[in-house]
């Protein structure tokens, strides 16, 4: 067998299923360029068919990827696989990944289908697939709580039918290690083809095992390719953790005995991009990513650690991408200075108007922070980025002001399309004032489901803020993100920057009306 | 073999260990009390011959904590062992949980003491401790990285001397679950008096393996006792999550066979109180207690989930205590009723005076937001009971303004002791003049290493903002919390609570000296 494992990156897709976690074509394409430089194997881009959204991600990422592979998720029927096939048309590499669920309890109560129908229907795609390209994942929902004859059955005839990769999904979640390595090797055993595809786990996170069980579905199994996300973002619990099972596997390399091609150097940008992007936090006691994965407190243990270092530690931070916060920047750097460090950074802009503009806001930033953090960059960056995709609404001047015992009031102006807006509200805090005000204008009617607040650069109030707030209208769920010293101008940025996204939408669909 | 697994958690010891999360003496009490009602079997409630502080709050969990065991750490010495029993004197069962280091790395480069020095001491120290308490847990020290030789000759000498609880960390996060398990197995094969005691399981998270690693233990191990903390805190990546191995044990007892007296209602509410003092958020995507661990986005899940609840869950978020957000109170709730809220809550507090004091905050924060939930309610009387500790600073009046182009300014007042005080600063934002302001009077030289901001009830910026300071002072570090609907005001309160735990233990340490 095999001894390379295959990564296989779903943020894009199963990721994204995460409530809240919807991202644009644009910071779709972002997190892929950065899926690409960690050099995952596969890249889920998203789910074709699901909607015109997320056919243009995928075609997007199609179009520019060419280290990785692209793939779509497809149901298991023509137009899904057709579609699915379009938006790849333009990948180096591509492949079809479809499903249909062969568990008792999902054919029955959500298909609505009888196990031959969902075994015909399930060969029936492969072999339409099979036109269309020759990489072909095939995975069961459910899988793990499938009644093993009738899985056998059903893989047995994907994979002659043409599938390349058999995926077994603990789609929620409910596997353990033993029992999940054990199941996918008597799969393996008893069907007769199984050596003609490569075998692949896919685990969810509800019981805190996701990591665990992908790795026993690899060592007892004999699977060569992990299904997992950035941060573990998913749906619910979320997946098994690329950051974890990457480094469990090279820390355990005695073990394991597999090579990854994955750069563990890019594990904490890709981290930070796939948080900034959604604006879901990740915790402090996270492994390889959290801000304390590395850190040591205790008196007993940091004197182990002054006096060797593997005592207490089995990995290096250096090794995954953390480099000591350092002053990179200061007022005086120059537009050179800073070009060079974006590249250095990884951030590729499009175009020198997009480099004038980010620079403009850094010379901004730089007046009035003195130190410049990398991840000062990247906020700025990001930020710019993202309000240039679709800037309608723009702020023009925000004051506010607060005092204990009164209602704060804010008076804000922004620009929408070639208007300039004024108004004023008052409101709990400032920051509740200064998002009424603009409500009172734009009158978007949309329901706020998050707001929360970063700290950019670790330590005190003089780092930038980055807000997060995240709307929802007419059944988009939109996020904004904005960053600034100023926690009240932070906020005002990412509610534009949500308004941005939630009226680019609207014109899109005006367009195709 | 007893089919009853004990729950051992280090929340207050092992998790107060992570970088920041150092909590006072009432904050552990508290948070102690929570676990009692989660009926957790043993509570480690610090180490106490470390520290005057962790003395006080050991002894003060022994003293009020009736229906756990209540367990100190101690160093395998006399003089620390003496400590831990004067701590747990006026407990109503306590244990001494003492350790040494057994790997040839944390012997030689450590401790600097030959195999037959550590073999002495282990075996000593457990037949000091034997004179004083019959309940005691022996800790080889990263035991699952010793000679397994040399740990059979340690642990059946301890077993011999009296130790009545085995314990096996993996101290450095490294293990397999299949090959902790095995590790466990075998020590207890060829250990001759082995079954003299229950065996228990203690695992770090460095490579998101630790729920799989310790139920490993006690499935392929034995082990009957597994070491966890609430929300997986814990130095580095942190501990065994409590929630998570809790409810895999529950969810599959087809598998394990094993009975808990753990009752997960109480999990959600421990979550958020060890949260809330910490001052470390959950991220959404963590099991069981995090956000959306029981939340479903993608249109084929909601679906599934319509028509046939278990399609996509295997647990019910009711189960472990998260209930609706419910509106339960509002401006004219009277007294009572919110006297009996807390009491649902859970909340003691342990005066009438405290109660008033809580109840004015309140009627306070309803003058100011229409629906109160029950995060608003834990918030309000956990920054009460914060500030009533000792609260030498207390904010009497704030009011700041910015305008984007100019510096933000803020105007402080508050009383230090029997003084007035009255401070103005501009900034990088509100929040930061606001804080410079108040530093330019106290002068406490402390370093800001956290600022983090969470909304407390989900949603708009209607809701309250509670914000975390992390100060670091002398070698000391505290956190202060603060809520308010006005960040800014949060903040300042936060700030000013955390200069109050500063100055408490100035002032204790002064009155000792």
């Amino acid at each position: 067998m095999s001894d390379k494992l295959i990564i296989f990156d779903t943020t894009l897709r199963d990721g994204e299923q995460s409530p809240g976690a919807s991202m644009t074509k644009d910071e779709k394409l972002r997190i892929a360029r950065q899926l690409e430089r960690l050099r995952v194997d596969v890249i889920e881009a998203g789910f074709a068919a699901s909607s015109n959204g997320d056919f243009e991600a995928v075609k997007a990422i199609a179009d520019h990827i060419k280290e990785s592979t692209v793939c779509s998720l497809a149901r298991a029927n023509d137009r899904d696989i057709s579609r699915a096939a379009e938006a790849l048309k333009g990948a180096a590499r591509s492949r079809i990944h479809t499903f249909i669920a062969t568990s008792a309890l999902h054919m029955e109560k959500k298909l609505r289908m009888t196990p031959d129908q969902v075994f015909e229907q399930a060969k029936l795609s492969v072999r339409f697939a099979r036109n269309l390209t020759d990489d072909i994942e095939f995975s069961p929902e459910d899988g793990y709580r499938s009644d093993p004859d009738f899985l056998c059955r059903v893989l047995e005839a994907v994979i002659a039918e043409g599938a390349t990769t058999i995926n077994i999904p603990d789609t929620v979640g409910y596997a353990i290690p033993e029992l999940y390595g054990n199941f996918i090797r008597h799969l393996r055993e008893r069907i007769p083809n199984a050596d003609k595809a490569v075998w692949s786990v896919h685990c969810h996170n509800d019981l805190g095992m996701a990591v665990a069980n992908s790795l026993a579905g690899v060592k007892i199994g004999g699977a060569r390719q992990i299904e997992c996300t950035i941060n573990g973002l998913g749906e619910r619990a979320g997946n098994c953790s690329l950051e974890e099972v990457v480094m469990a596997v090279k820390t355990r390399r005695d073990y394991f005995g597999l090579e990854i091609g994955v750069d563990p150097s890019q594990i904490v940008p890709a981290s930070r991009l796939v948080s900034q992007t959604t604006g879901f936090v990740v915790q402090p006691n996270k492994a390889v990513v959290g801000a304390n994965a590395f850190a040591h407190a205790s008196g007993i243990h940091q004197d182990g650690v002054l006096k060797a270092r593997d005592t207490y530690e089995i990995m290096r931070a250096e090794d995954v991408g953390w480099t000591a916060n350092k002053i990179v920047l200061g007022k005086l750097s120059g537009r050179n200075a800073f070009k060079q460090r974006l590249q250095e950074l990884g951030i590729e802009l499009d175009s020198e108007a997009e480099i004038n503009a980010a620079f403009a806001k850094f010379k901004e930033l730089a007046d009035r922070k003195s130190d410049i953090f990398d991840e000062d960059i990247l906020a700025l960056v990001m930020d710019e980025a993202v309000t240039h995709e679709q800037e309608h609404y723009r702020l023009l001047a925000l004051s506010q002001h607060s005092e204990m015992g009164e209602r704060p009031h804010a008076k804000v102006a922004f620009s929408a399309g070639e208007q300039e807006m004024h108004a004023e509200s008052d409101g709990n805090g400032p920051v509740d004032a200064s998002l009424r005000a603009i409500e009172s204008r734009v009158q978007s009617g949309a329901e706020m489901l998050l707001y929360s607040v970063n700290a950019i650069t670790s330590g005190s109030t003089e780092s930038q803020g980055e807000v997060t707030v995240r709307l929802q209208h007419g059944g988009r769920v939109v996020n904004g993100v904005g960053a600034d010293p100023d926690i009240v101008v932070a906020s005002a940025k990412a509610y534009l920057s949500a308004l941005n996204k939630l009226h680019s939408k609207t014109e899109r669909v005006a367009a195709q009306g």
